[in-house]
């Protein structure tokens, strides 16, 4: 009988939580969360056995699941390299930026334990435990950054999370961070910088009562992100972050030289591309 | 009965055509468009009642709509401004930038033809009067940029479409385009560097087989759109839109220099702002 602690029990510590107790119904799952609200929710339905401290969890754990914001991993790991743990633990996480994790899970590594990463490519704007699901997960894209587990070990990962219809990638954490950089930390950064400029411009034209048109709305879907999740995440992924708005500059640089120059032959072209890009990405959705 | 002469029914115009139908079962639509199938789908669904060609239908007319892109608009405009119309006439378009338009109706109106200006604010990635709908356009807002038309003339355009659910707004053509630079015309071209990034940088990092969220597949809806039709709505409001893109650019530093900082803190509170902003537009949806 294998027994889970999950640390952080919001929008994917839970629906991981949902996941294992379809995979394996005999697993005992424990929980914590600073919301108590979000282990309420989860004892109440069944979906954890039981509350525990941090520090209790983790000595009874065959698996920690490390799920609270970016940061937080990087204490908790701090925290478990100070610990007697089972030496047959494996530890993993779900945060969204990995090279800075996975430095952080060196001394763990040093003492002889288990590190494996991982990161559900998916989420919402919603946040807390009752919002999550098996389904959010489904069909998505689930990062899987080993630092020293052998193949046993990554399997058992994989049963754990068998329910969760995932779509395993094994990747290096270096190249982990430069894919979300691209497909995730950008479109949430630049999405940030567009809601405040319409924002503002809008008080500018006195033009606050215009309703938004469902394009607008779309569009700045993500900017109702978590400030706490994302803050975190993309500050913690800042070079590749950084080399990603280095090349939408370039791109917005030539889509503005089209307009300075009043020339709807080559932004026409540019839009072309975009379409293409962006039809292309359908077939690889979710 | 009132005889409606309708240029360009693709998906705006087809919709308008939809509207009127509706609101007036008497009036006559006679349409023209440069792609045939356009015609025939609405002669075959009895949307419009004949195919005409463009003088001719124009002199039969008593509401001219013009509803192809923004640049034929205005090249239709000088070719009106030439023909013997009945002097009761209104001449009125659906085009997304209003200052050069109206600019190019001066000749019309010097001859004592009424020019009202018209710009539904909806739209889809879809295109082709098979995919028009009176829903697509219901409930947003509809503006009405007056050149020289009567209160009993704009009343008329109301009426002609009533049935549309739409939500009338008049402002002069300057506002207008400084409205519509920041909700619509800002955020497409936005999406298009973003997209344009997102898709080198994958090629840049081998990872063009990763699934997509639903978080960047919203955020980019909108670069799926036409780009005959953008190109010369994005060019003809070129001051207005450079004006946004500095904005734009502005609020970008912000936020990068948050990134460089790696000061989280700072970072968290424009997302907050962010939040805040976006969350305030659903109110105003669609």
């Amino acid at each position: 009988m294998t027994t889970i602690f999950i640390n952080g029990l919001g929008l994917i510590g839970s629906s991981i939580a949902r996941i294992i107790r379809k995979s394996d119904p005999n697993a005992i799952i424990l929980g914590n969360d600073i919301n108590k609200q979000n282990c309420d929710y989860l004892l109440d339905n069944n979906i954890i056995d039981k509350y525990i401290e941090f520090e209790e969890g983790s000595k009874q754990a065959d698996v920690i699941i490390l799920a609270s914001p970016v940061n937080s991993i990087i204490e908790d790991i701090k925290s478990l390299s100070e610990m007697k743990l089972k030496q047959s633990v494996i530890v993993t996480d779900v945060g969204s930026s990995k090279v800075n994790i996975l430095k952080a899970a060196n001394q763990l590594v040093n003492n002889g334990i288990t590190f494996i990463g991982g990161h559900p490519m998916a989420g919402s704007h919603l946040t807390g435990s009752q919002n999550g699901s098996i389904e959010m997960l489904s069909d998505h894209t689930y990062f899987l950054v080993n630092h020293n587990g052998d193949i046993q070990q990554v399997d058992m990962i994989k049963h754990l999370l068998a329910a969760g219809n995932l779509r395993f990638k094994e990747v290096s954490a270096e190249k982990h961070d430069q894919i979300v950089s691209t497909i995730s930390h950008l479109p949430h950064f630049i999405t940030y910088a567009l809601t405040l400029t319409v924002n503002d411009s809008l008080k500018d034209v006195y033009a606050t009562d215009i309703s938004m048109g469902n394009g607008l709305l779309d569009s700045t879907r993500i900017a109702k992100s978590n400030p706490d999740v994302w803050s975190d995440i993309l500050t913690s992924n800042s070079s590749n972050l950084l080399h990603r708005i280095d090349e939408f500059e370039k791109q917005l640089a030539a889509l503005k030289q089209t307009i300075t120059d009043k020339n709807p032959e080559q932004l026409r072209q540019l839009i072309v591309d975009a379409n293409d890009a962006r039809n292309g990405w359908e077939n690889n959705a979710k």
